[in-house]
């Protein structure tokens, strides 16, 4: 190895480590020669040394497709690295999704990445304090751990104006609901509702306010949309705090013989990339996800590299709007 | 530890090596002592006396909710074990998917799954053969691994022969290409194309044969249909061979102002969960994603366990028909 890439054993084996003392351009030939030889150190090995160069990353589930855009956007970040993001699915129980935590922890990971909805702060806490963490998607103020978080009451301020701009007033809005440990005041979907609630107030229609709680999912936004349309008068535009929410919801109004949006606005959260085809042509807020995931990374590095004060990463979103919201009918 | 138990310390070790000579009764005690304690034993220790519990998932991507339901199969199937399934993102070109698995074999799973479109089947061998491995999604006979497959001979014939049912004749298709160093005709893609051919050959419908070459996704899609809506006389019929190749083609459907089913039916393959949305309601093959997550963590285990012999898996589809597809308009 060292005599193909014609430098001294010592640099190849701190480039191998990372080490200081190695010269740009003597690292470019190392890490050349290395990859011409196929040849990989085993990163369990590294580890007994202190690093596995391994990023956990805690996922509830893959079916949401922002959480598509959060792993592209860490894969980026880290691809001029020598870490790898490995992906474990947590779950609907916060049995489950501690158990994917502690399975990250027990494979000695060099840090976590993870979005857990259903942790108490204690519980994120307590991970923080073994492995260097970043929380995704909580609000909460911790000095443990760094957090990147959309801010999610100016982006349902952005929904719910807009629908009044264009003429709105019986708004009705899903939101979702878990066993969270959490305060509610720091949880995404309630920050949504709350916002949603006070700007219907601040614009005089305090009586239009209806909440569907459902789940974040198509088949809760189906229900929830459903139970919202049975009411009477029934809505003429719903706010789905999440776009797979809104996708059920456009399916419950399409059944209900009901056209969108002549007869029922809807809009979402999270401008999936669904929510651009010409067939849902979704109104929804832009969080930029891989922007999310980009920094999440970043964060995480310079943890593993030795910073301990908590930063909190808070990205403003946007309104992104399409056919599916337009004035009501008259 | 032992003590909190009231069972030997032999016993302890046995039940956290998975040992042979303990009764169901005394794993479960000792099992629940273990949860009460919080104790874990941390699987890279284990790791170096042979075994990590970690079963490596490699996925090119996690956009497509086909692969949702495979982890979901994956991970029911590993519920009982102390197993856990890691899932690594490949990607669209061959060197990423083979560090993603080189990044696997690093960190000393016990096993590999994956979904490797672009490796050649001597890569797939390779790999086999420093870890246990179960290969999702491809048709190659192999002695070192595991397959687990759908019929896709089988699914794409029951879609064809329903739009000729239906009374199409000019039925196009959108097949999907990539830079993979496989034998053609081991890629799904591919035997879902040949059969579209062969069975409109076999129908007279050699004439009408028509493919336009993208990829499964929704862009892929959107593109290949317009594409085929260009031609004169344009298709009636358009088989997507994913179905996020056929919500592209729905768009590229609505868009061009034609109606679905009437002007034009669309029909994809996968059964992903949107498919069943009532604004989407696309007819589709349903492969049962869940059932070969589990087949492969299954067989996965018992490759670790010791065997060595090679087992094909497949699944048998079945077509989901829904409101896309309809007779042509006369």
């Amino acid at each position: 190895m060292a005599s193909h890439a014609q430098v001294s054993v010592t640099a190849v084996s701190k480039v191998i480590r990372n080490a200081y003392g190695v010269s740009p351009a003597m690292r470019d030939r190392v890490k050349t020669a290395i990859e011409e030889l196929g040849y990989r150190p085993q990163a369990v090995a590294r580890g007994m040394r202190g690093r596995t160069f391994t990023i956990g990353l805690m996922l509830p589930h893959i079916r949401n497709p922002f959480f598509a855009d959060i792993l592209d956007g860490l894969t980026e970040q880290l691809a001029g690295t020598d870490y790898r993001a490995f992906m474990i699915q947590g779950g609907a129980t916060r049995k489950v999704e501690r158990l994917a935590v502690d399975a990250l922890i027990d494979r000695q990971v060099d840090g976590i990445i993870m979005v857990a909805p259903l942790a108490s702060k204690a519980r994120l806490e307590e991970v923080a304090q073994e492995k260097p963490t970043v929380v995704l998607a909580r609000h909460e103020r911790s000095s443990f751990y760094d957090s990147v978080y959309d801010d999610d009451e100016a982006g349902a301020e952005l929904v719910v104006k807009h629908l009044i701009e264009l003429g709105h007033r019986r708004i009705a809005h899903i939101t979702h609901q878990d066993d969270s440990q959490a305060q509610p005041a720091d949880l995404l979907h309630n920050i949504r509702a709350a916002t949603y609630e006070r700007v219907m107030r601040e614009h005089g229609l305090a009586d239009e306010i209806a909440v569907a709680t459902s789940f974040y999912h198509e088949k809760g936004g189906y229900e929830g949309a459903r139970e919202l349309l049975d009411r009477d008068p029934r809505p003429t535009a719903i706010f789905a705090g999440a776009d797979q929410a809104a996708f059920g919801a456009l399916a419950a109004v399409y059944e209900a013989g009901l056209r969108v949006p002549a007869d029922v606005s809807v809009a979402g959260y999270d401008n999936t990339h669904l929510a651009a085809l010409p067939n849902i042509t979704l109104t929804s807020v832009d969080q930029e996800g891989s922007v999310m995931g980009g920094a999440a990374g970043k964060l995480l590095l310079e943890r593993i590299e030795g910073r301990t004060s908590a930063v909190r990463f808070s990205v403003t979103p946007s309104l992104v709007v399409r056919g599916s919201t337009a004035p009501p009918a008259s």
